[in-house]
């Protein structure tokens, strides 16, 4: 299958490898020159817009910062929707909203292409690893057709459902639940150091029996050692993702009182000097709530 | 160790029966007496009160429905207090407020008589089986010394700290904790349930990615099979958890965002009629939020 | 002063009536026939396209249902941008969100034409009896010379900066104080009812101590009555409002815990079907998590 | 009317003295001695115990700092319900629990004793001019009886209901109504300070307008001049009467989501050393939450 790749950036570079060493051939775009060298160095064909990259492809696949990253490069002069073949794809794997993967959808339809939505699960270091997990959605028969290439980059696709947004909702979903993890852990913390208790052995007793899940494990022990830098995920694209969130929440009449405690974290997190700090850092404002500060 | 043991419910009845099958010598006590003849039936003797219970023992373990029944079995009329040797301990497992739990300390010390308090996590099959978790406060040699009878009833014991009232704590902040899984997957799954997703598959990806824990893999299958009755830890129970959390927290002056969300949640529910469920139970009211019934 | 009035509602239409009355010569236009017909009839001309009308004005006000009708009168084809003289002056009364009012500012800034932003607080009777309450930002000489017109509509202009943007923050912030009054209403006489207190009379106590202002008056009564319908100020606009003031949040960095409940209360009223009431009816969601119906 | 008054601090003194004034015989008692002295020079009596004074009266006013002190002076040692003859009334005019004023009801009457719970609205100096607000609960013969004493001291009467700890219920909900509007003031000043609007101006905006009550009145002015100390009713009191409402909801099955966010502003608060300013001072928090310091 022969695959264009928009978006070289951490994520992106990283997939691209995994695809190139499962045999398919890529080629790239990129907005910035600078990453567009390692890649092709790997015998990857780099395009000057996003239309001539996604001309080459069977299937498009965009890795991007955000919803106006998506869209420019989507809908935008020279972008993908010019140039992608009637009956070819585009994939979509970053988390955007659910409102322009539905928008994407109807787009690409009107054109005779087609569109999925495969967002993933994971950081840098699994996207290397080619250990994403992804949450699919689209039409059954697209998303066999393009699965070897998602299984080159993750280690296991999970199919949400025919419609795309579906599976940009279930990723939000997921990203909202991290921060209920987070923002319970550190409300947990924060209790109990009050209370005079060494958290990391609350940390070791959670860890260790009902709560034995990478989720505690990651963020309880960023949380316990204050290590919010470098961040793996900046505050702002939490707050970015809880946005969307909220937003699809509001359109499917979901009220959701836990996002929007996290919401506020954020905010207060943000408004307080901490926006350069990973999304953990939330529970940073949980402990100056009672009193303290996380060393 | 001699061992008198208070209170021979569900939980308590298992406990007994793993201390007497790892050869420990158990006298026994319990208010009414129906489940007394099973546990004499294993040779246990059963006692007319308390403080004769007490008497016998080394350690007194008490295993009891809240802090009333502790505090009456405790230091009531023919109490433990007014049984139990100089020198031997009273060891609290029940799920108690922080604030019993240091009078507790006091009474004790006051008669020359040791205390730890010694909360359990985990369901009646769990107590049958030997596998509680146990979270283990007070005088560390005293610990070490009960550390085989603890070791009998469960897989684990872990440390707290040498306060027994914060074990406590966190045996209420674990409760807590999960309280905040259910609720999150509960509004995790109504938002997806409404954007046309099949839950089952969310439930899916969760567990077997980030959230692979015992918890969010045995909550998530109570809520999505709308299986809340016969209840495994009625929702009066579950209040009653969250105020003894709330009032610690008030206590430590420690702001619970999420807790306070999980007492309305309780609150809606049980005006609605649903105070006879399982804990879990919350869920449906996120989904009645969002205006539709869970199954 | 010559006017062009652009949105002929039942606000507009009456706040149309009153400058006539009060002397300014108007003209106006409206999307659809129906309304222009009543106005018309007092002697005021109907231009065909928003530009059409705004050229014959010193001033241009709008006074239309949301952002995107505003967007489309101001910058769409045959906008008031493209009529609107150099020098003259549009004047947004709507409610509208910062960010457009930020737009409009500067495109029109663009144009060498003026911009001010005078939202109003009062339902249309208000606006029929000239007894609006007008929040107004802008350049002060400016608003200095627009305020007959204001004044002719209303009872009172406060300036609220020279950012016209902040007087529509302000306008969404009295919202939102509105809506924490209805709630806030609504969790008293839930409470107070399932202690059997006749609600009546916490109404009278409240509204003639120390709560004796027109707003509790209003929303205690309709709450009260449980009267929310025909509708003063429908759900979905309330809930529009309320989104619009979290944008603004959001951008200004500044957490809202209130605003963020009422948000939850819209959506699960809308999702159980109360989209058509008054939004004082989230005041019956808060009595159904109590157990029981608004009459 | 013969009135023996128990508690003599700023608020029961101020009472004493309109009693006094209103030509009623008064005899009093108080913890300390000190505040009895001014009192005694009115021609009042001063007994030894609460018993004492109770003896003398036709009805026994309790004016007291909260729930323990209330017990203790009327169930204790030498306690009102020893002294207060047959068919005589307490009349509590604390703001204390509804769980207690149940208690206090149930103990009277099984003593051939009234019981009613009149609780007040209004700071010392109301209290001083004999304009507090009332709201009575209890027999309604009984309430026509001691209506005279009661107008002595305040302004008005609002009768609740027959059952005394009604008017117990409608003291603290009028509370967390005030508390409401603290919050609400709160955020909306952060928000607009932030949008760089002169808070003065919104203040004056709100109260001028459908905000135009006493409530806005004081604490806005309160909040805008950060002026929270001396405080006018202390922070850890505000804590109080917020835990004496939610235990009531608890048990009434109602849940209060803006109570529950007030709950933690207070804890946050004393957390962060605030424990010594008015309860008003939980906008400080608020305003720290966007990120700036209340001045």
């Amino acid at each position: 299958m022969k695959i264009a790749f928009l978006g070289l950036g951490g994520m992106g570079s990283a997939m691209v490898r995994n695809l190139v060493k499962d045999g398919h051939t890529v080629v790239a775009w990129n907005r910035s020159y600078e990453p567009t060298k390692a890649i092709n160095a790997l015998g990857v064909a780099i395009e000057r817009t996003p239309a001539e990259a996604a001309k080459e492809g069977d299937i498009a696949i965009t890795m991007l910062a955000d919803d106006a990253a998506v869209e420019a490069v989507t809908l935008g002069k020279d972008g993908i929707i010019e140039g992608l073949k009637e009956g070819a794809a585009h994939i979509s794997m970053s988390t955007i909203s659910v409102a322009l993967s539905e928008r994407l959808a109807k787009a690409h339809a009107e054109r005779g292409q087609n569109y999925a939505a495969a967002p993933v699960f994971g950081r840098p270091e699994a996207a290397e690893a080619g250990k994403l997990f992804i949450a699919a959605g689209g039409d059954a028969e697209l998303i066999d057709k393009i699965r070897p290439a998602l299984e080159a980059m993750g280690q296991r696709v999970f199919v949400m459902g025919d419609q795309p947004a579906q599976a940009n909702l279930v990723k939000l979903t997921g990203n909202f639940l991290i921060t209920c993890v987070i923002e319970s852990l550190a409300e947990a913390f924060a209790l109990t150091a009050k209370g005079g208790v060494d958290t990391a052995k609350v940390f070791e007793l959670l860890t260790e029996t009902l709560f034995a899940a990478p989720v505690y494990k990651t963020y309880g022990a960023l949380i316990l050692d204050g290590k919010f830098s470098p961040p793996g995920f900046k505050m702002p694209l939490g707050l970015k993702d809880n946005r969307l969130l909220l937003q699809a929440a509001e359109k499917l009449e979901a009220p959701l009182p836990f996002a929007s405690i996290v919401r506020d974290r954020f905010l207060a997190a943000i408004a307080n000097g901490d926006g350069g700090l990973d999304w953990s850092a939330i529970a940073k404002r949980a402990a100056e709530d009672a009193g303290f500060e996380v060393k």
